[in-house]
């Protein structure tokens, strides 16, 4: 089958399933595909590549574990809300690695085109909710938005430290690179920047990422 | 190594991460493993299993999707919350089908011990309060565990519904096994439960699980 293709479209609903309820589910069964977009971060617990899915899942999970280090107040569940949202793009986008200045010149653009067409599956009033959850996540004009953004950077600095290099490794990729990539951790909590430095310096000085 | 060695202790923080943020972080990287324990049911996207961190995700969009579904008024945030955390205790005790009488009997003790162990990891304030929100999904005693349970028995009758059977083809069990299975779904919202009714039904009438 084509990839652009509904999920749904294999094997249509049952026609009792009808109105908004139909396409709700037919949306979950398109997202689906989030399963199947790999990122570059190793998994810490197996040897292979992480996949979206379970990258937002960690994400999810982050929030309700490190919102006491956000800088300011943030409202838990509205932040788990953005983060489990925020790769959905990605289905059809694909994943755009944080090292791949190539890649970073049209993301917007794919991004955008691909929020248009996955959350054109949804009924309007929900179309308009996910894609403004979107919107807020990447400007980070909130503290939710900017905590977000924050454990988003996080998560893959702790898998790349527990495989001792992971994507530190890239050709051209030096600690300096690593800590501008990384610098918006600062923009929403001192403590996991701190942190974060803390994995980066002693990353550097073990020769798992090049000075 | 061993299974039951801390992920941690492999590649141990760097000295300068101490405290709360220490303990947090250990536990992050320990959770990685819920992305190896794999469940019964088959991906939409692809053609393998689906493992607990990439389900417990799904879940997790579901619940701003479809809360408007929900019989009682519930609380978003909090209810993600809960299905972010519902599966964590598999990590050490294991998935446990649901056709899998067997496993079921000792399921809650393992569940428990796995509780212990892992949420042990953390602060003592959100040791407690991890567990509490598990022991809440666990016992339904509120809107919002009636709403995550219920999110938890539709997903995979979506993804059956996508595979034209999947595990409705476990041996022994028929459509009226389903319908007992799931209808914890109608304690939380009667349209989901038409609409799991109506997948179960023309699943049955097109052969993909047993009368």
């Amino acid at each position: 089958m084509n990839a652009e293709d509904l999920i749904a479209d294999r094997t249509p609903l049952p026609e009792a399933i009808t109105g908004r309820l139909r396409e709700q589910l037919v949306f979950l069964a398109e997202v689906d595909k989030l399963k199947t977009v790999l990122r570059q971060s190793p998994l810490a617990a197996a040897e292979r590549r992480e996949n979206d899915a379970e990258h937002s899942w960690h994400l999810a999970l982050m929030v309700p574990l490190l919102a006491e280090h956000s800088d300011e107040p943030i409202d838990v569940g509205r932040t788990i809300e953005l983060v489990v949202l925020h790769d959905l793009v990605e289905i059809y986008a694909g994943d755009t690695p944080l090292y791949d200045d190539a890649g970073r010149v049209d993301q917007q653009q794919r991004e955008e085109a691909a929020a248009d067409r996955l959350f054109g599956l949804l009924p309007a009033d929900q179309r308009d909710r996910f894609r403004a959850r979107w919107d807020e996540f990447e400007s980070r004009g909130t503290p939710e938005a900017r905590f977000a953004k924050a454990v988003d950077r996080v998560q893959p600095l702790l898998l790349n430290w527990l495989a001792r290099g992971g994507t530190w490794r890239t050709p051209g990729v030096t600690a300096e690179t690593v800590r501008a990539r990384k610098a918006v951790i600062g923009e929403a909590s001192a403590p996991l920047w701190d942190a974060a430095r803390a994995l980066i310096d002693e990353g550097e000085r073990r020769g798992w990422v090049e000075s």
